[in-house]
């Protein structure tokens, strides 16, 4: 299972993939000739940051936001996009509203790639990550750096945010295929 | 020159393409055999709406909201894309960056399609229209059925604000080719 987290903003946008099996997932990679297992925790494909031009126009950042992004979906194969929901951003009306364009054209990709997205609020992924739903940025990164055996800290932190998200969604659906299986 | 408005919503955009001769522009449409010239008052080719499906997942909502404007701007051809600008939907901050999802796939439709896009103020709309920023809504559609001559007013009220905003770029922009030429 391959998960694509993005943390959507029309500057920078963060993206992280990681790689896990889920429970009742057989372990061994069908794909691979050395029987090279998948990882039970999750492990850490690719993260980067796709870039707007800051100074060029609104239509022109979209578009390499949404191509770049989907650069992503088409190199990297993930079968989910995961983001975080949109109702936590009403401080700055305007900020939201332009996160609201980059989010537009990130979905976009992902229904022209056929890969599902889904959604958490920010309390969740913190509460999932640390065990906190009001974690500090420096707890919330110093979690991701651990669970996924990094050697320091993922930078921007954009990516990090994107880290989080996907990693979140390994810990949420982690059990799908044994309550598919039990009927649950 | 021909002008593609529009009204950005997830559930409904309006759009409506005008087609004007810009004053110092020729009058003779140079792909005409019989010699047919460019009204210089502006002319409605077509209008209509694009609808995202209200049970949609917001993904294909937008996918469905980019590749209808994307139908639009290839079968009609417009130069232009006249959309009202930001920041003018705060009293539903949900609503407005829902908004910035259409919005967004909207200006990345035109940006693919390598056609410009110009943004208005909602009071420089009505101001240009009717002559008053705070018009109401019925002076609106009755200005736009008079501009453009329609039998009746256009519905529904998505096209109708596509309309005006489409008519506005039109006035503002009647003397550029003048301004160009004399080098203002």
């Amino acid at each position: 299972m391959r998960i694509l987290g993005i943390d959507p903003g029309l500057n920078t946008t963060g993206y992280g993939v990681l790689e896990f099996a889920r429970v009742g997932e057989s372990l061994r990679d069908s794909h691979s000739r050395f029987g090279e297992t998948r990882p039970r925790v999750p492990r850490l494909v690719e993260a980067g940051v796709v870039r707007g031009k800051s100074n060029a126009e609104l239509a022109e950042r979209v578009k390499e936001i949404h191509d770049g992004v989907a650069d992503v979906i088409a190199t990297l194969k993930p079968e989910v996009l995961a983001i975080e929901e949109l109702y936590s951003h009403y401080d700055r009306p305007t900020t939201a509203i332009l996160m609201g364009h980059a989010r537009g054209v990130i979905v976009l990709a992902a229904a022209e790639a056929g890969i599902n997205v889904v959604s958490y609020r920010a309390t969740q992924i913190k509460k999932t990550i640390t065990g906190n739903g009001h974690a500090a940025k420096w707890q919330m990164q110093e979690a991701i750096r651990r669970e996924l055996n990094l050697p320091k800290l993922p930078e921007p932190p954009d990516v990090a945010d994107a880290l989080a998200i996907a990693l979140c969604h390994c810990y949420l659906s982690r059990f799908e295929n044994v309550a598919e299986k039990t009927g649950g």
